[in-house]
């Protein structure tokens, strides 16, 4: 059995560092709010009285080592860093109602804390359940006057409505300035796909102040009309100078945003059968343990980070750390429309929870059926850890295609040798599902050092009610649907270590190079050269959309050269169709200066850890977190720790074939950390799934000799044939 | 048994229409043959006679019917077009020695033929076997003065070399002008992988001539020195004057160039064991009938062209034609360098018989081992067909990411629903071994109506004996080798036909518009809207590198709106890092004009089939076809036959990775067709594929209920656990 060799040599192994990255686990978080709910000082309120003027706490979560404490832990075996947590506390008691963040240490029992930045603005706050409980309850009320305008509309209602009932959708941000909470919502058919449901009724609701039987309607948009109240709306509704649009009878028309089948394909055999699969006819070959994957020369310890999502640290090839961080830190969707809601809508998803949002991975649908999941725990707008199974998975998937391939004609009909290396590559996934959208976040680990990282965009649109007017923001994809225009753009960090700390950056073009033929200088000659440009600051290093990106971007040591006399360094290489979204400087993109730039590299600085945070979603205009302050004092990027910082991204038009839901061919984009010099060679010739085939005499045809390192013999759950090559084209 | 039921279904279909566009069959080639050779007109030379002043048939292959018959016997039920062959003849026996392509009908009988087209130049022929045998014994002879320098540079020579013989690469162009035939070749090593191991001479011999007595070296280089003959050289070496750079003993160092395994992974489960892999538990879900393809509601004829490659014709999607044909045209790499070798070198891949070394590819390395296997014939440069076996695999592959999914959320600890459909695609691919490189060619079906085209790079280098001077140009990678800097690219002809042949192309961006918000008209709004651009003529479709292409390349039919007034649409995304790769107009590059766009739209016209040919490797400068000769007209894009003819590549600068091989991820370029706007909704709601999970009871968390239509028990080759699914994130 192979499998006990590996355990064999996993016995011999020890990973004590890999746990400084490992998330909170339940005890910890229980221990950190029992620890905070301790603190009197704090007046933090456990029971679950319905009001916002409570002191709450809202997030716990791991708050990782400084670097320089994890390396030192990490590289020299010094003294283990203390764990600590981050905590995020809504201070709704407050004569200044505010939300502070704190450290909380040492796990797992804690006993200190301190404030942890500056505290945020309470209208800044992301939408807890408590608060949306809170709108939805106060939008009912509000809109009692319109029972008889929503039934006539949409046959569909508020209370006691069985299966005709309505919800909403609320977008964000929340108002045009600093310190508002005004939310435009958008009623909606609460049927199977509801995000594809909107009834034509779009309220503004102010609900800043901290006591809901404050909060007003201050605008309503009906098919195309602007109404001041509900009253107003219901009146005209009555007189009969609205003209209502009546919708489709239910639940006739309900089917097309479900996921249940119906047509049939008229070629190809059915479906209603199991298709190509992964399988591992000799079982796992990688190894997952807590929160440490080894796989083919790659080791990295991953975290599900609540507030973020998903991070590799110390993520190693044969060893030797290659990266110390690489992480999703944002992604947005950016909206156009003739509604006030779609013209509102600006999504900033860690605003929304969007590391915490981690719902379970089906088995053969999101992940293969043998994937190894893992379960995540958040406490996140909870009272206490919540389990969300299944949140990730990592399995071996076979790309389909030789990593390296190579067949050696002897242009007589033969070979002088056929050899290849299988394709597989290791991937690491999680999903976010924010609200409507499902993103998948992948990375995925090559054996010959690449790291691939890839987000696809699936689940449904956000959508408006169509009328005319909003063919100018899209394509209308039901009789009473539009699907807004908008971009998708996601930011990564990238804290590349690439032989040592000390990294430079340079990028690599091509050039034309117009010469005089050396053996026949009255002829000229046009070639390619290479056309290196080190860059040097920051800002030189800050490249923004709308200009060419250099092709070969590369982070490297100079002082590390490779065998051959080169830099040792990783090249990134971006996948995306991504394009600036808003003007600079305008308004709400203060808050996302991220999304300026496909790449900026900075030096590396503990108080930069992230460039987005929970409190722009709902105050993009004054960031708490601006990620154009990292460039601001135009470091030096020579023999420097540096991050590199990736925003990737698609314009996604909507059309009718997002109906029923966007399906991930295409819309998938992300980055390739492909080692550049880094090693002498290719470090997959390590690998002994390698298969060599040469002629059993040189020039014969009589027969080949197969040489291989893995078994001949055909495995359970491979083709019954054994392998055989033949190695000729041999005429007939 | 399952298989039983598609069996049946299959029974009452018939494709006679397909075998329009299969490959000629050894039959039928030996018949078009034995055709030609009886014409004593032509005077052609069956014999083995090795000499260039004989009239040879050099290649058969299919000619297809023109597009209009073709498509009267497919919609119609016309006449079914008659069957010819394309026949090309080196006519090395006339007073003007010329290539001369002729029509051979009707098949399998033939009985007629006449030329097709104009002659080309005898010196832009391809190079044959015979041609090359002749090069290598002359260059041998030539350089009998050096045998004592090649030992001493080399310790490799010619003639009686047992294990230490030398071999030669031949680049292209041969010359600086139409009519030339003078070619650099570079000595190497022949060891495995010989492209790695270049001694350091490279000699310019002159074959334009048709006796080969006549063949005369030109010029010399080593190792950063011309002479002006291998006597020059020879003396010059015996008096010491030559810098002899000696090469490592063989064969220690030759390992470096094979795919032999050593080393070994620091982290990970060894590999000497079977990984991840593709099984299909209930067979086989797609059908290959001949060269038909059926899968997922994709219905197309296929053909491995022998001098271009993998075609694609009358894809369908249920039942309605997408494509008449997306086929390879050519494929390029134009590199750069310091020795004369790699200056000349613009490969042009086509005049190297790129649809023709289609090798066998291996079962669990190039394809998952269940793949469906088809053998190919060629008659290129041979005097009769050649079987190619194993040349193309069509499998269906676990993309490893579901094609949609999405969790609905009840934002209480559980959902409203789960749901998914997993995602698979049918893969088509062959593979071009052109000498050192191997392209792999994939077309992936989707089942949502979604075609994408790839090719990925991988095989060995095209390198030059490292010198200091070379690092202008590249990288070194051994001691003695230098990684020259090129640009791959490809070019494909997309001839879609969206709902009917009268197709009109728009792009479509987006804009930002600066308008005041509706409901606070003093607020300013800064929003995205589509920005809509027809594309009236070819001029305006052709879309020269250097300037961004627009996002959203839609080719439709205005006439046919779907369900929702949109015009159908497929839509054209590019996965590629393609750039120019010689000024416009300069010499070689009138020989690929269609280098110049990404996209360029054209009007069909059936004497603009292809837009390379076999003659421009060896004159790209007076070219026999002419892409920029399709758009010079400037014909109306509106309501025509449209052609897209699209280019992707990238450029590589070699790195130390690329020892042993070029692997192949993230050297990967290729296109999308999308749908868009061409069904009423996502096609793949067909799919049974699908799974939906609902609670038990509306908001209970006691349990789920799933939904399925393909069988729920686990099959042999899937994990042993049945579906199962949760759908809660409960707090513990
Ligand atoms: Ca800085
Ligand atoms: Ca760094
Ligand atoms: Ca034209
Ligand atoms: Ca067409
Ligand atoms: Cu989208
Ligand atoms: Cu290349």
């Amino acid at each position: 059995d192979p499998d006990l060799g590996w355990q064999h040599a996993r016995q011999g192994r020890r990973h004590e560092g890999v746990s400084i990255f490992s998330d909170l686990i339940p005890a910890e978080l229980r221990a950190v709010r029992d620890f905070l709910l301790g603190r009197p000082e704090l007046g933090l309120q456990a029971d679950p009285d319905p009001s916002l003027t409570k002191n709450r706490l809202f997030l716990v979560e791991l708050l990782t080592p400084k670097k320089g404490r994890a390396l030192q832990y990490l590289e020299s075996g010094g003294r283990r860093p203390r764990r600590q947590a981050r905590a995020v506390v809504f201070f709704g008691a407050e004569a200044q109602p505010n939300v502070t963040e704190y450290v909380v240490w040492p796990l797992p029992a804690p006993t200190s804390y301190r404030p942890w930045g500056k505290p945020a603005p309470f209208a800044a706050r992301p939408m807890s359940q408590l608060e949306f409980g809170l709108l939805s309850q106060r939008l009912a009320e509000s809109l009692a006057p319109l029972q008889q305008f929503l039934l006539d509309a949409s046959g569909f209602g508020f209370g006691n409505c069985g299966d005709r009932c309505l919800t909403l959708t609320e977008v964000a941000p929340r108002g045009l300035a600093s310190g508002e909470r005004r939310t435009w919502l958008m009623l909606q058919r609460f049927v199977e796909g509801f995000f594809l449901h909107p009834v034509g009724l779009e309220v503004l609701l102010d609900h800043r102040e901290l006591d809901p039987r404050l909060w007003q309607v201050q605008k309503l948009w009906y098919n195309g009309h602007y109404f001041s109240s509900a009253e107003e709306l219901a009146q005209l509704h009555a007189s009969g100078a609205v003209p209502v649009v009546p919708l489709p009878p239910h639940p006739d028309e309900s089917l097309f945003s479900t996921f249940v089948p119906r047509g049939s394909f008229s070629a190809g055999p059915p479906t209603d059968a199991h298709g190509a699969k992964v399988c591992e006819p000799q079982g796992r070959r990688y190894w997952v343990e807590g929160n440490l994957v080894e796989y083919s020369g790659w080791s990295l310890a991953f975290r599900l980070r609540t507030s973020t999502g998903l991070q590799l640290f110390d993520v190693r090839f044969n060893g030797e750390r290659v990266a110390y961080e690489v992480s999703v830190q944002e992604a947005i969707a950016i909206y156009g429309g003739n509604t006030p809601a779609a013209m509102q809508t600006k999504y900033i998803d860690v605003g929304w929870g969007m590391g915490s949002v981690t719902h379970e991975l089906a088995p053969g649908v999101d992940c293969p059926e043998g994937a190894t999941f893992l379960d995540a725990h958040h406490l996140y707008d909870a009272p206490g850890p919540v389990r969300f199974p299944r949140a990730l998975c990592v399995f071996e998937l076979p790309t389909g295609v030789p990593l390296r391939r190579h067949f050696d004609s002897d242009f007589r009909g033969g070979s002088h040798f056929y050899a290849g290396l299988e394709g597989a590559a290791l991937v690491l996934r999680t999903t976010s599902t924010v609200y409507n959208y499902d993103y998948l976040w992948d990375f995925l680990l090559y054996p010959n050092g690449v790291l691939e990282t890839k987000v696809h965009a699936t689940g449904y649109l956000h959508t408006s009610f169509y009328t005319p007017e909003g063919l100018r923001y899209g394509n209308r994809l039901q009789e009473h649907l539009l699907g807004n225009i908008h971009t998708h753009l996601v930011h990564y960090k990238v804290d590349l270590d690439v032989a040592g700390l000390e990294n430079s950056f340079e990028t690599l073009d091509v050039a034309l190079e117009n010469i005089s033929l050396p053996w026949e200088p009255s002829q000229p000659l046009v070639q390619p050269r290479l056309e290196p440009q080190p860059r040097l600051r920051e800002r030189q290093a800050a490249f923004p959309f709308g200009k060419p990106l250099p092709r070969y971007l590369l982070f490297g040591n100079p002082a590390k050269p490779n065998r051959w006399g080169h830099r040792r360094s990783y090249r990134l290489q971006l996948s995306s169709h991504a394009d600036r979204v808003l003007p600079r400087g305008w308004q709400e993109e203060r808050g996302i200066t991220w999304s300026r730039y496909p790449l900026a590299v900075t030096q590396h600085h503990n108080n930069e850890d992230t460039s987005s945070s929970l409190y722009i979603q709902n105050d993009p205009w004054s960031p708490t977190v601006s990620f154009e302050n990292f460039l601001k004092n135009d470091e030096s990027l020579e023999n420097q720790d540096l991050v590199a910082w990736v925003t990737v991204g698609f314009l996604h038009i909507p059309h009718s074939e997002d109906i029923p839901n966007t399906s991930t061919p295409g819309n998938v984009v992300g980055f390739y950390l492909r080692p550049f010099n880094f090693f002498d060679e290719d470090p997959s010739v390590a690998s002994r799934r390698t298969v060599i085939v040469r002629p059993s005499e040189p020039g014969g045809r009589s027969g080949v000799h197969v040489q291989r390192w893995t078994p001949a013999d055909p495995m359970p759950c491979i083709s019954q044939e054994p392998f055989s090559y033949n190695g000729t084209y041999w005429p007939i």
